[in-house]
């Protein structure tokens, strides 16, 4: 990316995927094909806003009906041009869009742009026209984004090829925050946004249905491009995972944030997605994973979005949880103080010293303590704040800084001044500024500090800036090995005690002390060797989960007790017509922490560990955490103790303590089998118990082979 | 309230304190003494601020060096107007304040507004001349605000009584939402957030120290007063919690909703507020329990306060839980149905009839179902937005809308016509507008739609109104009794084997089975009434917690075992010098719901009960309710049911269910006794459990009587 102009080089073979996108968002010559007076249509809108951006390129409007179009000499055709064109933009309807990516591919432009709706959002017929010119500018080799897209942006050249009205009479702003939007509307309301929020745009790109460029090429390409410093996505979904993670890892590897709106969080909201732009369906907690191991920020919306891309591009990225604040109010001082502790945020007491020289400062009845008041005394005592600054930047005991103003715009200029000087520079931070006036407001974010219009807005932007901090601290992820787009789709699962002959000889994974008997007569002779009290499980491949339907027994005190369970068990299932393997008698287990362990490939994003507290209450508000391998024994003990039951693994008011890195040892075995042997579909243990010992025991088991690998009930 | 201008009716002793607050906030006549031409100076400003928003009444500046200031008739003192003074403003230094009070006392003003600091913010010997302040008003009967204020405000007769900045060079609108501020700064940041949001104000006040007038006699008024619609309260902490209690009783009776900000959610914020206006201290869920049971909306920010009003002066105040969702971005409407399930609403599915009636106006490749995506066709087919509403309004199942709309401003016009005359007007509705133009936003405003410019702001504003309706649905909360200030401080707490003899004595509260026996030997003849397991337990005034101090002994199999026990912890005991009183041999109780009761009395608001649930997991996640006395037996059914555990005591996942109705029969029985017998300080039963049959059995048990009470030993 280093000559991004060189558009003369033309379609070479070694440019990679993300340079050709670079050549399109960079362009010097653009053609409009469909160009016209009329500012109604797309193709009067895109040249209007190209002309009126400052864009110091070339633009060819093509129309055979034209000699001018916007005062611009008009080109019959693409072909008539006589000129290398980065950037062809076709705004024509549907049916016309193939002939013109023919002749554009002809004349070996750069890329292409399509506005035309149509395709596979209106159904079959406009998926088989989309499948169509996919396959003609692959073919050809050359990058397309859209149809059915708004365009894409760059503040930087100028260049705005877009039919969006929303720029209608204002100039982009130049800048580092890059966009992907997979919604046109949305995109346009980012940077509407965006820009108020004081942020100028390197890259804006609207993907559309992404028949040929998708979010994770346009993703690549910003983590690439060194104009781009934090970047932004609205996401519906990804088609292509290992593409999606490849670019985030190299984005974490970069320490370069990015920032995600994901639509669908909700299940009537994930329907309604799916029908709107025929995105793949992903269910909503494999994004949440996805993000929190590749260090991805999730916004709630837009607003937050422009928040947390305020303190990105102007504060130092450090992990942190301490924070001085300073306000001028000693209301809103406290409605910080609140704010920053919800947000998991402490704000410690001052050391000695620093108390020592505030009291020298602040005016005689406020208190030289955490949140700092500056009172009111701040209009008259015109240093006050310069002062004060001086000494937090001096103190320690804090990892960013949190400021509060209000009112004050007959100080404002002088405000600003010292909090551009006096600012600690290896901290980051934040500041809330109410009833500011717009000049103020402007004055400071120019010279690059992040402001907010409400206290909950600065604090959720700080404590975010701490926590991706806090994650890029840690290793980069493993390279993602590739993914089966079947998702390993599961054939029938092995009864249990199966599953565990396998699961167990295969990994250090515990079972119960126990005896699989076709014959409950049988047991007394297997039984001596075991204690009571026993349980008794029904082995069917049909009764898969044994709970509720007469598969278990438990708490039999003698063999004789369980043989006799075993076989009223095996009469009564016989009775229903079930088929029966027989019986797997086990003695039960004395345990004090209980998990699920599960293991299946997401068909986005490849295989997935789940891994959750167990037991019946945790249903009511499950605790489980997931991510997607490989991991190491170090990353799953990180996720075990991401659960919000951390603490009582730790061993909660003198209860024990879980054996934890016993736990993510034998998980990780089970992650690597998984991982090894592509012929599972599925594999999950629940509940697995760790004991006082250290033993990790799976209680039950269930695991599937895949319809192309082994049969379910011979692992 | 019927004649507020009754100025001159005096001080008759029949009024109200909110009459004579109303008399203020409704001056005719305003004398300002320390009135300045400076408009650097308090004095200065307020004059200006009367003088420039078309306040109707009579101004009188008082300085006794000047003969006009601002082009008024200055006068050298109050006595020297020959006018009823409604209002007297003394903008005059501390040490002059107590003289000012004379003056104006004995002219008969009909309450004062106090500016000046220096009182019980700064220390004792502020608070010694604060309490002098005080005492002269009060005995006159003339209400005072502040001192310490920022003054009143009433935009309907354009009253600007404040010396703030913040109003400089703005009208404030007239209105229907009124505030009260315990800090001044917040105050002003209100104004300025709410006159962003397009809201009139009816009264504003800025309590200060709130030496005579306080929070809540403000609200009383505010309650009373018929211009006032909706309130807003800015609390660092209560004073009267009766008052406040009485206040908020009758507002709900009216159904005149409250919002609040109350700083000090965190323990760190509530430090700081004590030192800040030396306000009482109270915890957080206190507030939070006053706060649920008068139906008062908690607000996170003065922006969240502001989005509610708007929502609450314009729309109908309804419960309900299913919205129909409207937008012009398919990934809008996505974004607006998570946000809506995020915060507890429905996106149900649309009827038939609904269906088909859409399918005839929506665009072809639009889905008739909600959330409904307009397209960008709503640009082209100007009436669509139109026929939707229109069908949306003849359709049932839902019981408010949500619209999105983006960018548009070249419809605006029409879009705002349409949503005034089509917005269904039986159900509440709000609205988000993206990138929206500035006047859009006014006229939609203008025509009583509440219009936000994120989507979660909508979305919050709509949750909150559903709940607010649902809230008013049930029953005026019991009049409060009176509130001991000392909230009942508790001497020494009486052992458990006391306490419950007590209260399973005065209630139907249950024990297990068991005896009190000061000598372990004598177990051997109450034993075999008795059946095993047993627990043994200590009983001694100096072991109240027996967990973990080796005074509880649990499972013993036999009377033998309990009394071999109870022998070694009774030497134990002794050997480390603490007192026995005896031991308690119960009969273990297996139960499948296991609870916590407490009752207790705050300082502030009065005898309040502590339920949540059990065991020692919930102490990572606490699942805690708690509301104020009185309390009937639905209404504590309704705490119970409002636990997290809900779904649990319910029967989840076939586990057995619990006999609330049994629980609260019980709980009740212990409100009426705490509330009865004012002797008592405390109670907690902890674990309280509740069996299959319905049993509800104390297995622990405290109580302690109040100091001035009987002897924490002797109940």
């Amino acid at each position: 990316m280093k000559d991004k102009g060189k558009s003369s080089d033309g379609n070479c073979a070694d440019l990679t995927r993300a340079d050709r996108l670079g050549r399109m968002l960079n362009a010097r010559s653009v053609a409009v094909v469909g160009a016209s007076d009329d500012l109604r249509k797309a193709g009067g809108r895109v040249v209007n806003s190209l002309l009126h951006n400052n864009f110091p390129g070339k633009i060819y409007p093509v129309n055979p009906g034209r000699e001018t179009i916007q005062g611009l000499d008009c080109y019959p055709s693409l072909e008539a041009i006589d000129d290398e064109i980065d950037l062809a933009i076709l705004s024509v309807a549907a049916d016309d869009v193939p002939s013109q990516l023919r002749l554009g591919c002809d004349c070996g432009v750069g890329g292409f742009l399509v506005f035309a709706s149509g395709f596979s959002e209106t159904g079959s017929e406009g998926a088989a026209k989309q499948a169509e010119i996919a396959r003609i500018v692959q073919e050809a080799g050359i990058p397309m984004i859209g149809p059915n897209c708004l365009g894409v942006m760059n503040g930087n050249c100028g260049m705005l090829a877009s039919s969006t009205v929303v720029m209608d009479g204002r100039k982009l702003p130049a800048g580092n925050y890059g966009f992907v939007s997979q919604s046109g509307a949305l995109g346009t309301y980012w940077l509407d946004m965006s820009m108020k929020a004081g942020l100028g745009v390197s890259s804006w790109i609207s993907t559309g249905n992404e028949a040929d460029v998708d979010l994770a090429t346009c993703l690549d390409y910003l983590v690439e491009d060194e104009e781009t410093e934090v970047i932004g996505l609205y996401i519906e979904g990804v088609r292509d995972g290992a593409a999606f993670r490849a670019a985030a890892r190299k984005a974490f590897e970069r320490r370069k944030p990015v920032l995600v709106l994901k639509s669908g969080r909700s299940r009537q909201g994930a329907t309604a997605a799916a029908s709107h732009t025929g995105a793949l369906a992903g269910e909503d907690e494999t994004y949440d994973a996805v993000f929190r191991q590749y260090n991805i920020w999730r916004a709630d919306s837009l607003t937050d979005m422009a928040n947390q891309a305020q303190i990105l591009l102007t504060q130092p990225r450090s992990p942190g949880q301490r924070v001085a604040v300073i306000s001028v109010s000693g209301g809103a001082g406290v409605l910080m103080t609140d704010a920053a502790v919800s947000e998991g945020l402490d704000v410690p007491d001052f050391a000695p010293e620093t108390k020592a020289r505030l009291a020298e400062i602040l005016p005689g009845f406020a208190t030289p303590q955490n949140p700092i008041d500056l009172t009111a005394q701040i209009v008259m005592h015109k240093t006050m704040l310069r002062e004060v600054l001086q000494i937090i930047s001096d103190g320690t005991g804090y990892d960013g800084l949190l400021l509060f103003m209000g009112g004050l715009s007959q100080i404002a200029e002088e405000l600003a001044d010292a909090l551009v000087s006096e600012l600690p520079r290896n901290m980051p931070c934040a500041l809330t500024w109410q009833a500011a006036p717009d000049e103020a407001v402007q004055k400071v974010r120019e010279r690059g500090i992040p402001v907010y219009g409400e206290i909950h807005d600065a604090v959720r932007a700080l404590a975010g800036q701490f926590r991706l901090g806090a994650g890029w601290d840690g290793p980069v992820p493993a390279e993602a090995p590739p993914i089966r787009q079947s998702g390993r789709l599961a054939d029938t699962f092995a009864v249990e005690h199966r599953s565990k002959d396998f699961l167990c000889g295969a990994t250090s994974l515990e079972r119960p002390g126990g005896v699989f008997v076709t014959d409950p007569d049988a047991l007394t002779k297997a039984g001596p060797a075991l204690s009571a009290p026993f349980v008794v499980k029904l082995q069917s491949p049909e009764m898969l989960h044994k709970s509720g339907s007469g598969g278990i027994t438990l708490g039999l005190q003698s063999v004789e007790a369980a043989a006799e369970a075993a076989r009223s068990m095996i009469e009564s299932a016989s009775a229903r017509g079930i088929p029966v393997d027989g019986v797997l008698v086990e003695e039960m287990v004395p345990f004090d922490h209980e998990f699920i362990v599960g293991l299946r490939c997401d068909p986005v994003f490849g295989p997935m560990l789940v891994l959750g507290r167990g037991g019946v209450t945790v249903e009511l508000e499950p605790d489980v955490a997931r991510a997607f391998l490989p991991l190491d024994a170090a990353q799953i003990e990180d996720l075990i103790r991401s659960l919000r039951a951390a603490p009582l693994l730790a061993g909660f008011r003198g209860a024990p303590p879980c054996d934890v890195a016993a736990l993510a040892r034998t998980v990780k075995e089970l992650c690597d089998l998984y991982q090894r042997d592509e012929t599972l579909a599925e594999i999950e243990i629940n509940p697995l118990v760790v004991d006082r010992a250290g033993r990790v025991v799976a209680l039950d088991a269930l695991m599937a082979r895949t319809r192309d690998g082994s049969a379910g009930d011979a692992p």
